[in-house]
C-alpha cells in the first residue's frame, strides 16, 4: 500500500499517518519528493483498512498495490485448476463445449439452492446475480460446482472479488464465464470481451469459459464467436442448442439450429487441437444433441 | 409495433408475417417502399411477442413504439404520485431530504424482508440488486414504501421495468431513486446522471430522488450535487450524514460532518422554495442530526 | 421511415404530417391503433430529413429503418470488396499480416495528406481522428487506398458512416481497423469488440481487420488476441513489431519480441488456411522483419 | 511515481531500477514487504518517462502520484481564473450566460483557424476535436480566448490534458466547458457528467461552464439542466436559442423557443445571486435576443 501525500502536507501530517501504520502492526518508508511526500506500508493490508487512511488530514490518494483477492489469485497457487462437473473436465488443457443447458442450471434465490443441488451437476451464478452476496453465499456452502458469470457492470477485479466470496465459503470448485458487458455499442445485446479470457487466466488460477450465444444476442454471431473463444484460450464455450434443431429457424433468436451445428462440430473437431487441448464434452448433453455425439466430432 | 422487412423480402414472407398477425388478433397495414418494406401492427402487443417475430424469414428488424410497463407510466396516469413514508410525504410539491440513515432500510434477501418490514419505514433495494427479480418479488408483497435504486448499469426503461415487477405485486408505493452509473469516468467512484430526474419525472408518475453522497464517493461532492439535485427538480435527497459529527472529518469518505451540515441546512432552506417545493423531512431523522431541525431551516 | 404519433395526437396532427411528407414527394401510411398511431412513410429518406419531423406537435418518435450509409453497405453491393495495398490484397480469400509499420502512415493534418501520401502505400485514420471531416475528405481526395481506425468512442454505424464520407469523395480503397472501445474495464487499455468484425463485415463489402496491439496495450495480449481476430473471421491483422527484437524485452509495452514472432509465424502457418485463407503479407514488411519471410512462415 | 514489482522478484531486478533511477538524477526508496516490495521515486517525472520502468524485469506496475499537467492546474496556481472574452468575464464570482452562438465559432480545421479569428471573439473546439492535436496547436498559437469543449468518451484528466497542450502554445485563455459523455444510456443523447464541474474547478483554475443543450439534444431538458448547472456551481452555461423563437416549436430539437426563454430569464435573475455570483453576459447576445436583456433579467 502506497500513502501519496498532498503537496502542502506537514510533517505533523506524516507523522501521524507513520504512528497509525506503526500503531496497526505495520512499517512504514517516507520518500519526500520536491512536489510531493509517498509512504510506503509494509505489512497485513487488512489491518490498515480499519485505519481510514484516506481521510487523514494531508493524504492525497492511498493506493493499493496488491490484488484484494487471495484464494483465487495465482500469486499463492501458479498452477492452473481444474474443474470435474459430472466427470467432465474443465482446465488448461481442455476444451469443453457445454450445449443444450442440462448439466449446469441457474439459481436465483437463496432459498432454492438445496433443490436445484439436488438435480444438477453445476449451480450457475447468472450475469444480475454476480454481486448478490446472499446468494454467492449460498453456493459457496452448497457442495457443487459454480458457474460464475460475469456481471454485466463487473470489472475483471470485480468478478474475482465475487468468485473469492464463493471460495471464502469453502468452494474452490468455481469456473468463470465471460458473456459480454454493457458499452455504449448497440449494433449486439452486449460487447463480448474476448481479453477477459487471458487477463482472468493470468490473475486467477481458476478456469475461464465463454458464453457466444448471450452476448451477441444474434445467431449468426455465435459461430464467429465460439471460434475465436477457443481461439484465445478459453477452457471451454456454453453454447445455447435449440431442443428442436428443425423448429429453431423460425423460433430462436440466438439458439443454434442443424447446418449450424453441423459447422460447430467441425470447428470443435479441429480447433481445440492447433492449441494443444482436447475436447472434452458432458456426456448428458451428448444424449440430447445427437450432432454433437464422438462419433460425428 | 412495426415490421421492418429485409430488402430481399417475397410476397410470401410478407403474407407469412400478415397471417400470423391477423391469427393472433391484430391488424397489419403493410407500406411498400423502393428499397425497403414495413408493416404497422396495431392490436395487443403481448400477444404479439409470443409469435418471435424477429424470427420470420424476411423480417429484418421488429420495432417497439410503445412503453413496455404500464402500472408506473404516466401515459395511463399523468398525475404525479405522492409517496406517504412515516408521515412525510415524498413528491411533486415537496423537498423530502432524508438524512441520518433510521427510516430507510436496505434487504439484500428475500427471506429478510419481513423482518426488516418490522422495523423499518421503508425498505430499499440497493443498486446491485435492482435486477435480483427474487427480492423485487418479496418486497412487491410487503406492504411497505420501497425505495428502488437505479442500478449502475440499468437504463432508465430497465429501472422503471423493475419499478413495474414491484407494482404487479401489488405494491405502487415506490420511490425512485438515482445514485450514479458505472461509465468510463474514474474521477469519481460513478457518473451521477443528473438528466435522469427529469426524464423518469416524464415518463413515470412515481417520484424521483437522488442520492449524492454514493455516486460521487467523495465528501466533497455531496454539497454541490445535492443543490444540483434540487435544482434540477429532484423530489427529494438521501443524504450519509455521519452520526458523530465532530469525528467524520477523519473517518468518513463521503459522510458530511458539522460545517458541511450548516451548508446544507442552508441550501435546504433557501432553493426549495425557488422551486416552488415545501421541505419535508422525516421526524426521526430531525432527531438524530440536531443541525436540521425545523427550527434551524 | 416510420413516425410514432404521442397516445394524445389530434387528426389535424396527423393530417399535418401526411400533408408534408406528400408534399416532399412521398407516400405516408397510417396505422390507427388502440394506443397508439403510426404513419410508415416511403420515398427519398433525404427529402424527408428537411422536413424537421421529430419536432411537428403530436409527433412521439421517429424511427429510420434504412441505414445512412450506401456506398460502403452490402445492401447495394453484396459482394465483399478486395482493397490492393502495395501490390497485396486485403479480402475474403485472404489473410493478410502487417507488421513493422512501412507501408502505411498516419496522418493527422490534412495539410500533411500530400507529402506522407508521396511516400506510403496506404494512409491510415487514427481512432481520435474518426470523425475529424476536414482529414476524411482530404483522404478522400488522395487516390490511395485508406486504413480507417474504428474511433474507441464510436459505433459500428458512426465507423461505417465515416467510411462513407470518405468514400463520397471517391475514394472507395478503405479498410475498416478494429482496435477496441472506451469501456469501464481498466485492466486493458480498451476493450477489443472482437463482435465488430463480424457485424461489420455483414453492414458493409470493405474489409475489417483488427489490431490486437494497441486495444489491449500489453505484450502479453498480442498472440492470444491475434488468434481470436483470425478465428472470428478478419481479414487481417495489423502488429506492432519492434524494429530491434532483441532490445524489446526491456523497451516495449506492447511491440512483440523474439519469441513471440516465432510463435506468431507458428499462428500465421497454421489457421488462416483453417478458414479457408490464404496468408498475404507486403513484401516490404517481409524484408524489415526477417522472421516473418515466406521461407520461415 | 511508485514502482511495484512483481512477488517473484530478485535482489538483480530491484537493483537494476534503483540504479537506473540514479543515473537519470533521481533517488529510490525502496520498501521490502511480506508479499511485495515497492520503491518510491523522487525526482523529475520527465526524465523518468524515458526509462520504460513498467517493461523492466521483476516490474508489475508503475502508478503516477502527481498530475501530468502543469500550466492549467490549481497545484501551482491555487486562484480560480477569470477569462474575459469580448469584455465579458468568465469565471468564480460571475455567471456568463452564452446564448445565440455569434461570439464562440467552432473551428474544425488548422488551416481556417487565421480566417475565424477575424471574426470571433472566442475560438471554440468541439468534442470530436478534443484530441486533434494539429487543432489545438494552431488554437494554441492564435491569441484568442479558447472554449475547449470535453471530448464525449474523454476522461476529465485527458481533458485537461488537452488543455494543458493548448496552454503550452502561450494560450492560457482556455474555458472548459462539459457537454455529456457517451455512456450505455440512449434516453439522452448523451450523459451530461454534472459532477465533472467542481472535479475540474478543484484540478484546475480555469473557469468551467456547462452546455444543457447537446448532451441532452432535446428542448425539455435544457432548463431543468441550466438550473443544475448553475446551482452545481459552474461558472457559465451556452445555451442554444433560437434565432426566430417563434419558429422554434415547430423546427428544432433543442433550441429554446418564447416561453422557455421567458423562463430562463427568471432562472438568471434568481439563482445566480443564490451561489454569490453575478450575472455576465455578452452584449452582442443580448442585442439577438431581446427577452434577455438586462432590462428584461
Amino acid at each position: 500500500m502506497v500513502i501519496v501525500m498532498a503537496p502542502e502536507v506537514t510533517q505533523g501530517d506524516i507523522d501521524c499517518v507513520v504512528d497509525l501504520v506503526r500503531a496497526a502492526g505495520g512499517e512504514a518508508f517516507v520518500s519526500r519528493g520536491v512536489s510531493r511526500t509517498i509512504i510506503g506500508l509494509v505489512g497485513d493490508v487488512e489491518h490498515f483498512g480499519a485505519l481510514n487512511l484516506r481521510s487523514r488530514r494531508g493524504v492525497s490518494d492511498v493506493i493499493r498495490v496488491s490484488v484484494p483477492y487471495k484464494l483465487v489469485s495465482r500469486e499463492h497457487h501458479s498452477e492452473r485448476s481444474v474443474i470435474w462437473v459430472g466427470g467432465v473436465p474443465i482446465g488448461p488443457s481442455t476444451m469443453t463445449l457445454i450445449a443444450g443447458l442440462p448439466i449446469v442450471t441457474e439459481v436465483v434465490d437463496p432459498a432454492s439452492v438445496d433443490l436445484v443441488c439436488a438435480h444438477a451437476d453445476m449451480l450457475q451464478v447468472g450475469t444480475r446475480n454476480m454481486q448478490n452476496f446472499a446468494l454467492l453465499q449460498a453456493v459457496g456452502s452448497a457442495g457443487k460446482p459454480v458457474m460464475l458469470k460475469r456481471g454485466m457492470n463487473a470489472t475483471i477485479e470485480e468478478w474475482l472479488m465475487a468468485a473469492e466470496y464463493i471460495a471464502q465459503r469453502g468452494n474452490l470448485d468455481i469456473v468463470l464465464c465471460e458473456r459480454g458487458i454493457r458499452t455504449f455499442e448497440t449494433a449486439t445485446r452486449n460487447t463480448l470481451d474476448i481479453s477477459a479470457v487471458p487477463v482472468a487466466q493470468r490473475l486467477s488460477h481458476l478456469p475461464v469459459i465463454i458464453d457466444p450465444s448471450h452476448s451477441g444476442g444474434r445467431r449468426d454471431l455465435v459461430l464467429p464467436l465460439t471460434r475465436a473463444a477457443i481461439a484465445v484460450g478459453a477452457d471451454g464455450v456454453i453454447i445455447d442448442v435449440h431442443p428442436e434443431p428443425a423448429k429453431a429457424l423460425c423460433d430462436g433468436d440466438q439458439a443454434l439450429a442443424d447446418d449450424d451445428i453441423r459447422e460447430l462440430a467441425e470447428v470443435m473437431r479441429s480447433m481445440p487441437a492447433m492449441l494443444r487441448r482436447a475436447l472434452a464434452s458432458p456426456p448428458e448433453r451428448q444424449t440430447a444433441t445427437a450432432p454433437l455425439t464422438p462419433a460425428s466430432i
